[in-house]
């Protein structure tokens, strides 16, 4: 079996079963995703055993499902989605722990594949990265602190996921896209469907500047079940889960749920006692559940304590920090890591020359630390977490 | 020696030791309070060494200081300040704490006696106590919150201690009056002197419906050392300590300190991670030196769990209450336990006539359940703790 036939197998079988359907990540323990499928359009049975009926129902609306796959692989195309599979080169670490674990509302499992919309490769935006999630009905208070966290992670280059959900979910993207960081969407209907629609322009922009990304097939409308089953992968994809603001029963305190559940940092932001949206942040603390954050660099703490964070990024720069001249160094350490600043700004904070500056400037951009974008310079992605751990000095 | 005699070489010796002195609860593990003021009014020294010279410059200003105690005693009777030591029936338990823990801020050691103006007796009024501590420039979240927390307190029959300062103790101490329940303030100056001035009319409520309690002989002023060693009084004369609002280098955070180095339940309230009101306990908590907690509940649930609250007061209520007829329960369970109704008012509630009512509440109130007062019937204090156990339906 080649990786394209287990690739279009998977997809195949995501369009027969709902997402986070605890019986299919039993049997995948067992069966390979083409098999499954292949016994839903033969007799419904696998091993003497009937697969589900709903599963058997939609593979019976289907004659020859392989066309209805490669429709759907074209139509997302043309949409500039693509399917990312594991073993795909671009499929982020840590979903497996989604197989290992007691099922949450009903669901577990790590996903068949991922819609994904957006330049960016999907494991190197989710090297470092912390979701950011919350109440839909936030107050001023929370949509503030999460804007600024996410800001704060976003400078530090870290990536901040989200649901783009109103309220909480959508301050982290816009603070995150504030700070032109790389954001992610977790969404739970199609990767090319605008939910909710009021979103559409900060989901244009999500997908302009970072990835949107499903497990639904495209074109799927979220369910109150699919929200909850999206949750595991906003967990599942980042590092640590930051709640900002969760009333008692808020879905985000489900996200929280999975993200301790599978051994990701839980963190909770605190916030007045008098408020009814801070009640489930607050239960979770109090429960040790989670750990109290109050800032960007407490989460980074939080998340970097237990190695989440890898010292050596995938493409880091090849020249170490240590071995750049001294006159190097204390460029770099000018250079913004949020936002684009030009030699002259930076060259003002250090003590040479303009033209040295820019001379420096282009050989830390050869080297890769830094790259050169519109209005001026800036930290090169992947450097921002070597430059992060150094006693920074850094404008921003 | 007579206990009377140990009484009064305690008060002379802390006319001439200021309070919380590391030097002198060392001093006590060997000699006898009588034992150090001879010493000092001799060659001031002690088992062949000097006593600090501090000391013996205050006892040389003094030639028969036996005269001085018995004028302090006197002017203090006229204040209604009575001297409280260590054997008298209402010392309270724990103080001697104080002696055991490594010193802060150099300061540590239980006090020699304590002056209190009141008409409760001290020891019971502490024996459910928690402290409620905080800024002086509290916000109004803060103000409203500790005020909040004391009246929760205070309808649960639990005495709130704190240190009549602006901002969060004054309204921790307000709360609770606003209850009719019992408050302690311990202050840093003495008993007698009205600090802050703005707030004589409340330690006038405070003496009069609770304690003023201090180490400071009367007269004395308060200055910042004052400040800090005061603080591990409130610490230890409560069962818990709750911070409500203290920046990064707050006051309030020593008094945690105190309560946390002597085995006290320490908690803090969260507040707004934007607020630096909040800094201090946010960094409490994230430490692990105290627990969340956001309700008076919460307050009572974490003091008590270890059980820092015992089930049966001294002077509770003879009758058991499963052995009260039902009638005579219903009744009980209808009188509320912070604020006074009239016998009408509870019989409205209850399925028995007015004077049928009222005739139970006189044999509840012979047995030691509740009380009359001004306004008609309230739980008695010392009821409040079983009842309070009780499946509640009273209406406070």
């Amino acid at each position: 079996m080649t990786a394209a036939r287990d690739r279009l197998d998977r997809l195949r079988l995501s369009l027969l079963v709902e997402p986070g359907d605890t019986r299919l990540c039993s049997l995948l323990g067992t069966y390979r995703p083409g098999e499954i499928v292949a016994a839903l359009h033969a007799d419904g049975q696998l091993g003497g055993t009937p697969l589900p009926e709903p599963w058997r129902v939609r593979a019976a609306r289907t004659a020859d499902d392989n066309d209805e796959a490669r429709a759907v692989l074209l139509t997302a195309r043309q949409q500039a989605m693509r399917w990312v599979c594991p073993g795909d080169s671009e499929w982020p670490d840590g979903l497996g722990d989604l197989d290992l674990v007691r099922p949450i509302n009903q669901s577990r499992g790590a996903p068949l594949g991922l819609w994904v919309r957006g330049r960016l490769r999907l494991a190197a935006a989710l090297e470092r990265s912390v979701a950011v999630v919350g109440a839909r009905d936030a107050t001023t208070y929370g949509c503030e602190v999460a804007g600024d966290l996410a800001a704060d992670l976003a400078d530090d280059g870290i990536t901040v996921v989200s649901g783009a959900a109103y309220g909480i979910d959508s301050c982290a993207h816009r603070g995150a896209l504030a700070l032109q960081g790389p954001t992610v969407a977790v969404l739970a209907c199609g990767a090319d469907v605008d939910y909710p629609r009021a979103h559409s322009g900060l989901l244009a922009r999500i997908a302009d500047q970072g990835l949107v990304v499903s497990e639904q097939p495209p074109g799927q409308t979220p369910t109150k079940g699919r929200f909850l089953t999206r949750n595991r992968l906003i967990a599942a994809l980042s590092r640590g889960t930051v709640v900002v603001e969760a009333a008692r029963r808020s879905g985000a305190l489900n996200t929280l749920n999975w993200a301790a559940e599978i051994g990701r940092v839980a963190m909770g932001v605190p916030g007045p006692v008098t408020s009814q949206a801070s009640v489930g942040v607050h239960q979770s603390l109090r429960s040790g559940q989670s750990v109290l954050v109050t800032s960007g660099a407490e989460v980074i703490e939080a998340v970097g304590e237990i190695g989440r964070f890898d010292a050596t990024l995938p493409g880091a720069p090849a020249t170490d920090y240590d071995t750049l001249p001294e006159a190097m160094k204390v460029v770099l350490e000018a250079v913004p890591a949020g936002i684009a600043a030009t030699a002259e700004t930076i060259a003002a904070t250090v003590p040479c020359a303009v033209e040295d500056s820019r001379t420096v400037l282009e050989v830390l951009a050869e080297r890769g630390w830094v790259q050169a974008v519109e209005g001026g310079w800036r930290l090169a992605r992947r450097a921002d977490l070597s430059v992060g751990r150094l006693p920074r000095t850094v404008t921003t």
